[in-house]
């Protein structure tokens, strides 16, 4: 069965990825709102549950390949919630906005190397046909020193 | 009559909140747009009218109590442009998104407090089942040098 | 013929502005996705097709004048790209979000003297019925070095 044939859940599972419990709010808002066919979450960090792991700011105490696993470790965390939020992956239509927000300093330029970390993997698992567009920002930084931040906003298949 | 029972412009009324003019547009943009049933707004910062009211940097010149401040000041306003544009705060099913922004230093990690002051008064304005989506980051600066700046898209009922 | 009565094609002929070809994704995106009569596209920079133009930080070694034209630039990008999604600029009936990140040091104040080079051109362009609510912050940094970066949905007609 070729990667394309597969389903969302399909792919997860040859992957070997075991997606982890998604973050329960750190304040008065919720993880996801459904409006129309559209999900919107609230946005994903660099955290397992509520403990911050990848903290700093790219550019001056982390390089490119520590802010892409924090921007890999928020997507786990944003298709861990779009799977409670849906019952499953195979749900996904498509990807309408990642939203990709990276501490970095000024002088700071390789934003887009770290958000394919986040792009990669949600392509890798909900497939091609979903990929979104992308918004990059370079942010002074992001709650509880998180380096990295995904905005997501899906569309619902039927 | 408990306050979940009440509507929000009485829930408003009882908290003896009066909201102010909502802010007209520094530049060439309207207040909001509604399309479909979602009212998106512009942002609005921690301004009276156009008057910057609480500006400088979390961090740095500021503290949480401030930043706290500034997005209750953002809320108040997108509160009062959400009533103007739909005639009555109990026209809001559901607020699907509120992104905070503030003004932060590299080292600041409470931006989850400093939000919480939008969310909550939100929360509290137009009651529990309301409640939305968050974003947040720390940002170098913003328009004017305001401390806070709030996104919001609301779904409208009926 | 008045400036009112044309058409978003034929003013943009008129004000004598040929569109640059849209930059094609800088990662593992999309241009552009459509979800019922939203087009949603991907931040758009101040680039000329992959090369970056208009690179600094405002208030750093960038003035409000570098900071409008990177703006302008950024959404010359924009208006190629829904051309090319929609086949043409007549089919834009509002632009429900306009959002303009610049890179800006932490003193900077004049944002929106910057934003409204983006929303200036798209209103002259698109039309005074199609204006947008509009979001801006002052971030570290932008991909690239890119001095502005635009967010951009618009509702399509028909």
């Amino acid at each position: 069965m070729s990667a394309t044939s597969m389903t969302a859940e399909e792919r997860l599972e040859k992957m070997g990825i075991h997606l982890p419990d998604p973050p329960t709010p750190f304040g008065a808002y919720v993880p996801a709102v459904r409006t129309g066919n559209l999900l919107f979450l609230s946005g994903m960090l660099a955290t397992v549950g509520h403990a911050p792991r990848i903290v700093g700011v790219l550019g001056k105490n982390l390089d490119v390949k520590a802010g892409r696993e924090a921007a890999h470790m928020a997507a786990l965390n944003g298709l861990a919630l779009i799977r409670k939020e849906l019952g499953s992956l195979d749900r996904v239509r498509r990807v309408v906005r990642l939203g990709i927000s990276v501490a970095a300093t000024a002088e700071f330029t390789e934003h887009a190397k770290v958000a394919d970390a986040a792009s990669e993997l949600f392509r890798d698992v909900l497939g091609e046909e979903t990929v979104s567009t992308r918004l990059v920002t370079g942010v002074a930084s992001l709650p509880f020193g998180s380096a990295a931040a995904l905005e997501v906003i899906v569309e619902v298949a039927g």
